[in-house]
Order: structure tokens, then C-alpha cells, then sequence
């Protein structure tokens, strides 16, 4: 088959995949993201390892000559164990879920509310302390326990453990029909609170190990550590400034630009080079340069009208592929001699975030019913810890059997939570169909509303 | 740099670049497509071959470690003198651009118009007649009287010639207020003509010539053209009758499908489906297949919301990454030695194009004027010739040094068109900005009275 139709149906496979899967998770009661990494999970070198059939590994011909190059020259290679044409197919999925990844967390800023965060308050702060340095510690101290060494692999177990995913968790209690009750709102505030502290925890980690790597030429002294933490505020102090003070006069004048999608082109080429510049200036994540981006984009009038451009785009494509080359990349095969660390991360993963919660919210007012309600809304890790350890994992920090152990414990965690929430809170009689709706799939129906209105008029 | 750090300053230059140098070409009256590629040449090997500069031909590390493999591999080969780096950028870039083009003619799929066609009538038939046998026949012969064999080259020039772009002339039509116009009606009737005309000959062409190659084999019989021709009426039928059977009730299934943008998502893999089919099943362009997908989907009540949720995707990166690179892959370096079949050519397309409208129109009740305003509304060949040519490159069916010659064609009747018209119709006296709508933009437009709507309820 020729390179393009391999493409082509490698794309259609991952996108039918990702919904089916999802919607399929969806009926049996858990989240949509849920279900598309277990279908990455499958069709990888886990248990199918589809990219490495012959109907992916050899190709036909190629429309560009640059390809064929090549493809040819590491065919010759006696190096090159496996087909050289999969390799080029899997660097191309993986490029397409980079770009999912720094999407996501652009639409993640998107949805952060800096206002009703202010109002949150005390207790969705501590709640949020609490879920982040009970599993901080307990991840690091029993990676370290397991023989990893504390810098920077258990330290970088313990980051991903503080994570809570915004996404999953409102989704959850949005079907719950409790996303405005009092321990909703806790949770949602908490969620975001944990969601950019965790970023941070992890932009510090990840330039701090950066200076751990660099000291093969140099000493890793306290010098470079100020040096990168005063290149980090930096990139804060600049970026925010620049952003509050013109992204939105910017996107005045861009409207008016005659181009074609004019807007949207603006918003990517800011959250790409937000994402550029947090990487290669501030030593940061890529991921949390797009996050800033879209936290800043939330604070112009022009929140909607990007909200309803850049859902499209992300859901229909780069997400699903995203979501499953997580599920593609992991190998559960890999995992037999780890099964008592798997064990105890896993179960360390519910207690610890439930219990730090629980004291956070349980000394700062809530009652028991309350504390432990907000406790279980903030187990679940989803795509936030999963993009942590997929940063770890780009960057050699963690190594591929832990990266499966993170993979297995993100599915368990957000397995588990929808479960936990639907008998904390009083139950709903609906059909899922009805009461289901992703944060993507709010804007959808609006934009679908809009299309209605529309066509009537 | 990082190759992810790279990817992402490789698609914020190319938006950049495409979307400044689209505004300029629209400030100076062109269309924006025309500054789109004109940018591309200047970055590609014609003048500054930015993808071989030592910034993207070497990379520090990859998240990939298949991609590292591959590039390892290939650095290790002999033979090859240029960096491995740069070719994979070339192979993504290009990946991307092939998913712009399926995309773009799905989108004039959806704007084709099937009743409205049938209403125009004999008129725009015959100038849509006229406009592709004249050029066809005559780019075929001038090919052959410059020596290029008649199988296929020479044919597939004629071909290339026999396009007309409907996005060029709408915009230009519209930015002259006269696309309601009798003539205007004509144009645009007949340029959707060609266009389908134009695919069909397409398809026929590259199915005859992908006979011609398999000669090696089996003697290409009148028994394998047969094959071939009733594979592509079997194609037609097929997906022609299942797309206006089901594809409305499936788009009602999809839309209440628990899942984020399903509508959208399916619409992707019905779209990359039908491409993919085309070209797999039938020997058809894959392009062919998406243009059928977005003409069935125009059919269904979905149109508007699936318009207003595809634009943003296609505009805002595919398309400009699709434009830029037909510039970045064509060297005009390599022009010397043709320069006097290049200037044959341009004005052959010019001509015959106009003439072959002229006669068809005037013929058929048009007097003078009007023939000639429909001629030279025709005259541009658009996004849909570089298309066929890149379809020809892709397949080895025309070499480098004819596809850089019709990349010329291309942006000198795309220049031409515009200015042609305005002195053919009464003047208009309105700032650029105002009158300026893309095809694109009017969907665009659309969404942001939507989401202004929206805020102030």
C-alpha cells in the first residue's frame, strides 16, 4: 500500500478506535479517556501491536522523494532490527500527539477560571495542598524504598502522583448532576488549583534535572539551580505580562486581518510559542507554556469565539491520537517482575491523594461526609498524569517500565473515581446518554445550537 | 534543539508565513493562495531551502525513541548526503499537507452546489466544455512538439491545464460584488463543472497511466482498462448510493454518540475513508474520494454545523501547511534549460483557457462581453492545479522540472485572474478590508456573530 493510504488509515483507525472506545467506557459508566488509553493499550506492542504489522511496515512508494531517501538509507542500515517505514509511522503519531498534548493543555487553561478560583478559597486550597504533598512524599519515599534512585526517578514518581485531572473530574460530576454543589465547587477549585501547582512542581523538577543531566560538563551547583529558577520567573514575569497587556488588543487586529481562520491561526501560533519558549528559554514543559497560553487567552472577550474554533480541532484529531499513543507506547509486557511496586504505587496513588484531601478540606471546615467527597473527586489522575509521565518519559528522567507502572496506575485511578463519586453522592435516574456531557462536548452542543438557530433563520 | 522544539517552530513559521504573505497578496488585490505559495518558493530550495539549515537538520534528542532509531540509522548510511533530520521534517511536513489537500477538496465538496448546478444549465456546460478540451488538447501537443512522450507526460500536462480553481474565482468575484451577476452565476456554475469534469478526467488519467506502469507485468490489455474503468464506476455507484442512503441517518446516530466533537470526528473518517478508497479500491486520486465525501455530506441537514466545525481545522493549519509546501517542494532553480517551453505554456493556459470558455458561452446565448468576462473568470487553475500536478509528482507520472513549470502556471494565471476581471467589470470603491471574503472567511464571519451573540445573552 501506498505511504498515504497508510496514513490515512492509521488515522481513521486511531479516531474510530478513540470513540468507540470512549463511548463504550462511557455506557459502562466511566470516563470517555478511559476507554481510548485501554484501546491504545490493545492495539500495542501490549497485546497487538498493530503498527508493526506488515500492512504498516512496508510501504509502496512514497510522495516524497525526501521520504524515500530516507527510508531507504536505514532499510540498508544492519543496524535496524525493525522496519524502518514503522519507525517513520510511529514518529509521525507521536509528533501528531506532541501537538495533541500542548492542545489539550491549551483548552485545559482555556477552562481555568482565575476569578471563581479567588472565591474557592481557603479550603479548596489546603484540600489541594494536602492531595499534592501526601503523594509528593509517599510516591518518592516507596520509589526509593523500591531501589530507584531519588534523583531524579523517584522524586519524578512522586510529581506524577500529585497530579488531578480537571477534565475527568468534572466530567464525572457533571454526570453526577453535583458540579455546583458545595463540595463541586471544592473539588473544581482544588482540581485547578492542584492542576497549576502541579505544573509548576513539575517545571521545577524537569529544570532542575535538566541541570542534573548538564553536569557531565559542569558542576551542578547552586549557581545554575538559581540561574534556571530565575530564568523560570522569568519566562513568568514576561510571558504574562506580554499576554495580559496585548493578547487581546492583538486579537482585534487579527480579526480584521484578511485571512481565512485568521483568529485560530493566531491562537496556535501563540500556544505553540508559549509552549517553544517554555522549553527552550525557561527549561520548562512545553505543555505548561500552552496551559499559559490558555489561561491568558480565558482573560480576553474573544474566550468563546476561540473556545468554539479549538474544540473542533482538538477533540476530532489530535486529542484521540494523543489519548491512544499513550495506550501504544506502553508495553504491559513489560511489567512482570514490577508487579509488587505496581501494587503498591497504585494503591498509595488512592490513599494518599484521598487522605491529603481529606485533612486539607476536614481542617479547614468541612464535615467528614464533605472532606471525604472531595477527597475521592481528586483521585482520579487522567491526562495530567499521564502528560507528566509522557514528559518524563521524552526526557529519560523515568524509564519505560516505570512509564508503564504511571500508565496502569492513571487507568486505575480514573477507573475507580467515577465509581467512588457515584456512591458518595446521592444517585441520578437518567439515561447516560442524557446527562453526559465532556467539557468538549459543551461547546459542541453550542455550537451545534448555533448551527440550528442558523439554518432556521 | 529538541525535535519537538522544532516541529513546533516549523508549524509557527509556516502559519506565520502563510498568513502574512496571504494579507500582503490580498493588500496588493491578489489572492491570498498566491501569496501563500510565493512565501513557500522563497523558503524553500528556489531561494533561502530553510529546511536544510543546520537548525532543523541536527537534533538533540527525540521523545520518540523509534524516530531516534530511524534517524540514527539513516546517519549511519553512505549514502546520503543530506542530514536524516531534515528529511524527516520534509516526510511530516509533507504528511500534513497531503491531509491539507484531502481536507481542502472536501471543503469544496461541501460548497459544491448540486441543485444550483443544475439550474445553470447549458450555458456554463459548454464554456466549462469549451474550457477544458482546448487547454486539454492544446497543453498535450505542445508537450509533445517540446519532446515529452505523449504517455503520459504530455497528457497529464494537458490535464493540469484543464483545471480551474472555484475558490479563486468566488473570492474574486465576490471582492468585485458581481458573484450574483449573470456572468458571475456562469463562472462560478462552470468552474464547479470543471471541477468535476476535471477530477473525472483525473482519475481516468492516472488510472490509465498506473495501467501503463504495470506494463512491466502483463500487457496492458483493452481487458484491464475495462477492469479499470468499471472498478471506478463501481466506486462511484457504490459510495455514491451508501453516502445518499445512510449518511444522513448515520450523522443522527453520531451526533447523540456519547463522545467530544463525534459529528466532526466522523466526518474526518468518512472523509479520509472515501480518500482512501478512491485510491485503494478504484485507482482513483485520493482527492477524488474526500471532494465526493463533501459533496454527500452538503446533501445532509448537518451542512452548516459540519461547515462551521471543518473550517476552523482546515484553514487554520492544514490548508496554509498544504500551500507553503507546494512552494518549499518546487525548485525554480531548476528552470534554465525550459525557459521557452515555460513561457509556451503559461500563455497557452491563458489562452486556450479563455478562448475555449469564450466560445463555449458565446455560442450557447452569451453576447461578446459576457463570453469574454466568463473566459477570463476561468482562467485561474488554483490550489485544483497544483493539486493534479502534485497528484503527477506524487505518482512519477511528470518529473520535477514540469511540475516546477506548472507551479509558475499556476501562480501566473492565479495572479492574472484577478486583475483581468476587475478592468472587465464596473469598478468598485471600497477599502480591501471591507470586501474582502474568503470562502473561508464567510464561515468564519458566521461563527464570530455566533459567539458575539452568544456573550451578550
Amino acid at each position: 500500500m501506498e505511504h498515504l493510504l497508510q496514513v490515512l488509515l492509521i488515522l481513521v483507525g486511531i479516531i474510530v478506535a478513540a470513540k468507540v472506545a470512549g463511548a463504550i467506557s462511557v455506557r459502562y459508566g466511566q470516563p470517555a479517556v478511559f476507554g481510548e488509553i485501554a484501546i491504545g493499550l490493545i492495539l500495542g506492542p501490549t497485546v497487538l501491536n498493530v503498527l508493526d504489522w506488515n500492512l504498516f511496515s512496508h510501504t509502496a512508494s512514497h510522495g516524497a522523494g525526501a521520504l524515500n531517501t530516507l527510508l531507504g538509507a536505514a532499510d540498508q542500515s544492519d543496524s535496524l532490527n525493525v522496519s524502518a517505514h514503522s519507525l517513520y509511522l510511529k514518529g509521525l503519531i507521536q509528533d501528531l500527539a506532541e501537538i495533541g498534548v500542548i492542545l489539550l493543555m491549551f483548552v485545559a487553561g482555556m477552562e481555568t477560571d482565575l476569578e471563581g478560583m479567588k472565591k474557592v478559597g481557603k479550603i479548596a486550597f489546603w484540600a489541594a495542598m494536602g492531595g499534592i504533598l501526601l503523594p509528593f512524599f509517599g510516591g518518592a519515599s516507596v520509589s526509593v524504598y523500591f531501589g530507584y534512585p531519588l534523583y531524579w526517578e523517584a522524586i519524578f514518581v512522586g510529581t506524577i502522583l500529585t497530579a488531578t485531572s480537571v477534565s475527568i473530574s468534572a466530567q464525572t460530576l457533571m454526570e453526577l448532576r453535583v458540579l455546583r454543589s458545595r463540595e463541586g465547587t471544592t473539588i473544581l477549585g482544588a482540581a485547578v488549583i492542584d492542576d497549576v501547582l502541579g505544573i509548576i512542581l513539575l517545571g521545577a523538577v524537569t529544570a532542575l534535572s535538566a541541570v542534573g543531566i548538564a553536569e557531565q560538563a559542569e558542576a551542578a551547583g547552586i549557581g545554575t539551580v538559581i540561574l534556571i529558577i530565575l530564568k523560570m520567573s522569568l519566562y513568568f514575569l514576561v510571558f504574562w505580562f506580554v499576554g495580559r497587556r496585548y493578547l487581546e488588543r492583538w486579537c482585534e487586529v487579527i480579526r480584521n486581518f484578511p485571512a481565512s481562520q485568521a483568529l485560530l491561526a493566531f491562537v496556535l501560533v501563540i500556544a505553540f510559542s508559549y509552549a517553544w519558549a517554555a522549553e527552550y528559554f525557561a527549561h520548562l514543559a512545553a505543555i505548561t507554556g500552552s496551559y499559559m497560553a490558555g489561561v491568558l487567552f480565558a482573560q480576553t472577550r474573544f474566550k468563546e469565539e476561540i473556545n468554539s474554533h479549538i474544540h473542533p480541532l482538538t477533540y476530532s484529531l489530535f486529542v484521540p491520537i494523543f489519548f491512544v499513543s499513550i495506550g501504544l507506547r506502553a508495553n504491559g509486557r513489560e511489567l512482570g517482575g514490577e508487579i509488587d511496586f505496581l501494587i503498591i504505587i497504585v494503591l498509595l496513588a488512592i490513599v494518599t491523594k484521598m487522605l491529603g484531601c481529606f485533612v486539607g478540606a476536614r481542617v479547614t471546615g468541612f464535615d467528614n461526609l464533605e472532606s471525604l467527597r472531595v477527597g475521592m473527586g481528586m483521585v482520579s489522575r487522567g491526562e495530567v498524569g499521564l502528560i507528566i509521565a509522557n514528559v518524563g518519559l521524552g526526557r529519560g528522567i523515568i524509564a519505560q517500565d516505570i512509564f508503564s507502572v504511571m500508565v496502569i496506575m492513571v487507568l486505575v485511578t480514573t477507573m475507580i473515581t467515577p465509581i467512588m463519586l457515584r456512591y458518595a453522592f446521592p444517585p441520578v435516574h437518567e439515561a447516560y446518554g442524557e446527562v453526559f456531557e465532556s467539557i468538549g462536548q459543551v461547546e459542541d452542543k453550542k455550537s451545534e445550537d448555533e448551527a440550528r438557530r442558523e439554518r432556521q433563520t
